[in-house]
């Protein structure tokens, strides 16, 4: 086996993720042994536990060190699931180290019997299994706040990655502890660091909330919650709260630090959007985007992700005008409620200069905003819930750059 | 942060998977450093790809070295998907070291344009992405051949996996090249020392197949044909050529050492069955199974997975008396055609004997036949194609065991 040295700019070429465009990334220079003639030596042996392909790198871009996030790399996936290595994060003390043999749930307040869960008992309930996207509120935020042409979709939109959760429903462990019938809301209070704590209406729990353990097939990852998590599908990442062990029921909302000094829209008028949970329908081009490059003239196809909160994504439609003229995207089947829904559409680029834009329509009827709608009613300073239509520039020499401004 | 040490015992019973059920793995004493209290100490800082909790370790089953296979650890999983570091191995000469920037396929044969495409000109087409199960056809051989009580999901049905597969289907390629009508086969070659070759019917590039380079979002897995594959949904695993270079069509098949010395199954009677690409519908109950025992009598969740190469999986029936009387188990939605199927039933278990067993029908209204029916018309000495009844034993005291005898 002779060591092939590859430059850097051949190693970039090859490893474009799901597109054939060639894309610059940020990876090291390697030296990668492969034999001139694979079919002529031995393969690598058997394995207990896979491993990508060493010319395949992929990362979440981390900002801050336990309080923060680290962003999915959307330019470079396809399909709909998210490999759980890559699931976004956003913590507010790390991530906690917990043991699952001393993991304890309890659920008490307005309850006929308080009781406490371990996790053998979460696990002896019956389980479903659902694929959900989870999407931080502050998705977008880079784009809406402070655009710039170098924005990849992993920096505008990697706070949102879907896995198949396997968990139980909270409606069984509800019956079970006997939810008094005064209860409206249940405290969510994690144990990291930050005990995070969120008010839920018990509404969401006779829906479809879960209390999850499994995430694509095994067992949570730490940082999304390993043991147990709470699962409120289609509702604001945080939400959603890790390392669950505690659910106190209540006739009131608790008004946690986390739903008064964050989570909470402050409004042009003055008031504010409180318990704002609802992910409204949202959609991106995950390709072409920055920084691909279309190397010629000819026919591309646009592929991206669209998903909405309440339910089903109807429609896609696509734009390669600015929104002049809208074409609907075909959807990847299963499309599922309240999951990452892929859309694709055939583009035949003529080398003139072009904005590709994209906009969702959900079950409901709801069509995803544009920018200017959207700040028009949530103000340039909103925090939170930044569904605007997304845009990319296409020069005419094929560069791909994010394509709105402040 | 205080380290705690784990006895086996406790490091055991909580790692039991998907289940809440205590089960006996082996995996090395450990000493894993968890605080006495998580709220109270910062977490571990974001990172740019997540670890597994260390207190889970899931593991392919392997055996042999180049040329074996490794099993998915069917016991431990929950819901549909397989995480791709788990989906099963089966390889004639190792995994091959593959330059995504050297990568090719040669498509020739009768053909009006033979041509060679690179990784950017596969990814270039329009895409799709499924689900789809793969299985290796000797799948169910240890139960088929050499019964014990000891057996588990994971030697029985291990060589079976889920992925959401992305790729440019094979259709698209075959009107790239212009097949000409007297074609009626195609030769699939693999890039591997083994040279792994499979002759497959034209009409399954105008169904299904494709020229797979995703995997659960990414990359394909250097074990599953990095970086692409053939898939011939629902079709043997040996079928679905991996690290796929070469495809040539023609008007016979290629009668290749893989359809000759391996792949064809002997019949009783003195004849063969060849070409027998489909995977018939099939199941296995994974939770309770070997090694679970239950702890206590009352309400089991019994889950398990069924699949069928012919399509849709519409039915699964379960019964706790050996076959005597069965229920109809739940299906998970969405239940995708050539997918794995997750199916649930509760159970009440009065602390008696039992002998469970699940039994699968498809779409085309085929049922999964019994060890006795399948072992008439195939022999006992059948090399592939297992797709009989598969049974557990409970007994009194809560332990489970394979139950069928050779």
């Amino acid at each position: 086996m002779s060591p092939v040295s590859l430059s850097r700019r051949r190693l970039l070429a090859g490893a474009a993720g799901a597109v054939g465009i060639a894309v610059l990334q940020r990876v090291a220079l390697t030296q990668i042994e492969v034999p001139p003639d694979p079919t002529k030596v031995p393969g690598r042996p058997l394995s207990a536990l896979g491993q990508r392909s060493p010319f395949e790198r992929p990362r979440r871009l981390v900002s801050g060190v336990n309080q923060g996030s680290s962003l999915t790399p959307l330019q470079d996936l396809c399909g709909i699931v998210t490999p759980s290595d890559l699931h976004y994060e956003r913590h507010h003390a790390g991530v906690p180290a917990i043991d699952p043999h001393r993991y304890k749930l309890l659920i008490h307040g307005m309850v006929e019997r308080p009781t406490v869960f371990d996790l053998a008992a979460l696990r002896r309930f019956p389980a479903v299994s659902r694929l959900y996207f989870l999407e931080c509120s502050g998705n977008g935020a880079a784009a809406y706040r402070g655009p710039r042409p170098d924005l990849t979709p992993q920096i505008i939109d990697g706070l949102t990655s879907t896995s198949e959760w396997t968990g139980v429903p909270l409606a069984t462990l509800f019956r079970e502890v006997g939810v008094k019938p005064g209860a409206k809301w249940f405290l969510a209070e994690g144990e990291d660091a930050a005990v995070m704590s969120r008010s839920i209406p018990v509404e969401k729990a006779w829906d479809d909330a879960l209390i999850a353990y499994g995430q694509n097939g095994e067992p949570l990852r730490p940082e999304q919650g390993y043991p147990a998590r709470l699962l409120v599908p289609g509702w604001e990442g945080s939400a959603n709260v890790k390392w669950i062990r505690r659910i106190e029921l209540a006739d009131r909302p608790f008004m946690t630090r986390e739903e008064t000094a964050k989570y909470t829209d402050p409004l042009p008028n003055g008031t504010a959007r409180m318990f704002s949970f609802v992910m409204d329908a949202k959609s991106i081009i995950t390709s072409p985007a920055y920084p691909a490059t279309l190397p010629e003239r000819g026919w591309w196809e646009i592929s991206g992700l669209a998903w909405s909160g309440r339910g089903r994504v109807t429609r896609v439609d696509v734009s390669t005008d600015a929104g002049k003229t809208w074409a609907a995207a075909e959807l990847q089947e299963p499309v599922l409620p309240k999951c990452h829904t892929r859309f694709r559409l055939p583009w035949n680029w003529d080398g003139r200069e072009a904005m590709l834009m994209s906009r969702a329509v959900d079950e409901t009827g709801y069509l995803q905003p544009t920018l200017a709608e959207l700040r028009k009613v949530r103000g340039p300073g909103a925090p939170y819930h930044f569904n605007n239509i997304r845009a990319w520039r296409v020069r005419g020499d094929g560069a791909v750059h994010w394509g709105l401004e402040a």
